[in-house]
């Protein structure tokens, strides 16, 4: 039987942390043609390459021609600002669907460089909508972020909370969901989108040959207790901000999802966007309404909050490392629990993030002690 | 005395209805180099022409060269989506600030080619703020609506009231708001904005030479009432949407400030947002708080709301045309009564809108009937 010619998947950002993890758990189905558009901004094309290695190292030793095509990414180097740079990617075959995950991504630095932000996650999503839109391309996943949320007022934090973000950068991706909710809603018929609202994706590629890199000193937890565990930044003590939160150790509580997990959330969501399911699929029928735009948000966590204090005794137990740590005020913006309530994805996409904490924290520290360097400089 | 250099304003839309006005009142000063940017979208060079004859004509005898300058906008023809089209307006001598007027800006279109509302209205406006800072160019005005406050708690509606725009033209415009605010409050020492929210402009130049000449049949109520004067529309009667809403007469209030009036608004906010203050200026020294970012934004209305029916009467009298009517069911989305709070401008721009209903109806008129045709296809 011959086979069905591969669904072409855009995932922007596709050499990013997030991206290329998606870029893997998409190679591995062998069920889409993969493209990429990456900027090398915060990101390595190194890992585009592991992720196709990986992915074809996996192939079954009877692999078609087509299967060994789908085990390899098509990456484009460009800049999602560029009209040029991504209507390149949309000159060959149709594209079916775009998974948006290039982002600048830091709350703090949103603030000092705005129209940056701005620039880069609105002005750039509203054209790659109107490209794609050219092209007939109609079906987006999008990365959004639990920011949206601000300071919660119900934990854990179930999707109908409203949006009022408290920083530029969850700004950006409330503009972002507002513009897609529109552009649905206007074309029942033609346009679908699926919002994912990320809690703290962590860890990495069981193989420890995929993970994060970040540039300069990490602004998040995980990845600085592990750069830390391999000897980097001695001369500058681990903080933890304010311990005298309503939390049972009275640091703050982040919802941590193992990225892997958060990835297979894509494919979810890719396959709820179009009318098949795989044989099998836990991916409700009808996960948008029969009125209206078809456009649904749903949050990607665990469902279950760890505090700083926690997760710098978990990283101690993956890597030995005996952390040392100075406690120090509040930080200005910090809420003080952030986890998501998840059943909405549990029920309409099947997903689950059975990843635990020990596992998240062990695939880290593979790939932070088989990469001291990251990808590489 | 040498005369001081002038200031260099650029006025995007500038040949656009309410942008056309806006450069004349400019001009009439004397005070500034006007710079206009238009597509012609929605509007006619042919009125930055007649905006440059009505101000030359006004020239003193003994106007100096500089004078003769001031008379005449320097326009542009291009479309703001375009990065090449808007830095060749900046390449030349600096620009001082900026009134970005130019927007798409029918609410019901906004629900049918919404990409292209947030194209053009988001996308080009982060876009140019970027080419601004890129200039040095710190100073906006900004194009701003009363349907930033979709269906207002309480009438009259002041700024306070929380944004909540219920169309994708108004959520442009909340958008852009949030972004211009975020700009300032990251450089407070740099960035300074006013936004400007607009109730319903309507009336012409006292010259019957400048006035509005909207494509195709006219959404708005007034320039409807003029165009079925001069006898066009007779095979589609004029409908009321309906009369049981909790008013006086129970059709829809609007607040009407006439153009001219509008216009001087933005004159105000130019100065309000220089430190200098003209002799005899009625302008708070200070607008924006000492802490914090430099944007505000002010109510344009006169503060008086006319019904539907208020509004043909007033036309009748002007034009001497006896509408027929109808009156069908209510519209979707329409709100009961939009009349400003003027105060917060009064107060601190002190703005006046001081012309009067019949004075609008008659200058619309006036306007109409020497130029049945608008400015001439």
């Amino acid at each position: 039987m011959p086979q069905q010619p591969l669904k072409r998947v855009l995932v922007t950002g596709g050499a990013g942390y997030i991206g290329s993890h998606i870029v893997l758990i998409l190679l591995l189905t062998r069920q889409y043609k993969v493209l990429s558009i990456d900027n090398s901004h915060n990101s390595f094309p190194e890992a585009l390459k592991r992720a196709t290695e990986i992915a074809t190292e996996a192939l079954p030793a009877d692999a078609t021609e087509q299967d060994r095509d789908s085990a390899v990414v098509e990456a484009f180097s460009g800049d999602l600002r560029s009209r040029e740079n991504v209507e390149k990617v949309f000159a060959g075959s149709p594209v079916w669907g775009v998974i948006h995950v290039a982002a600048l991504k830091a709350v703090g630095e949103s603030s000092e460089i705005p129209l940056d932000y701005y620039a880069v996650n609105v002005g750039a999503t509203i054209q790659l909508l109107q490209i794609m839109a050219e092209h007939g391309c109609y079906n987006m996943v999008y990365s959004s972020s639990a920011t949206v949320y601000g300071t919660p007022p119900v934990v854990p934090i179930p999707e109908t909370t409203p949006l009022k973000a408290e920083s530029v950068y969850g700004r950006t991706k409330v503009m972002c969901e507002t513009i897609l909710s529109d552009v649905c809603t206007s074309y029942p018929d033609k346009w679908r989108a699926i919002s994912l609202r990320y809690f703290n994706p962590a860890g990495a590629h069981t193989s420890g040959r995929m993970g994060e890199d970040p540039r300069g000193k990490p602004g998040n937890l995980l990845p600085l207790l592990s750069q830390i565990a391999i000897g980097k930044f001695k001369d500058d003590p681990l903080k933890v901000f304010g311990n005298d939160y309503p939390t049972p150790d009275g640091t703050c509580v982040r919802d941590y999802i193992h990225i892997l997990d958060l990835a297979r959330g894509h494919l979810l969501a890719l396959e709820a966007l179009s009318d098949e399911r795989a044989p099998g699929s836990k991916i409700s029928p009808d996960i948008f309404p029969k009125q209206g735009g078809k456009f649904k948000a749903y949050n990607l966590g665990k469902g279950r909050g760890q505090s700083v204090l926690s997760m710098i005794e978990a990283m101690r137990k993956a890597s030995g490392f005996n952390y040392q740590y100075e406690i120090i005020g509040r930080r200005v913006g910090d809420v003080p629990d952030l986890t998501a309530d998840p059943a909405l994805a549990r029920k309409e996409l099947g997903f689950d993030a059975p990843l635990e904490l020990d596992t998240m924290c062990e695939d880290l520290w593979r790939w932070q002690s088989m990469n001291p360097d990251g990808y590489g400089q």
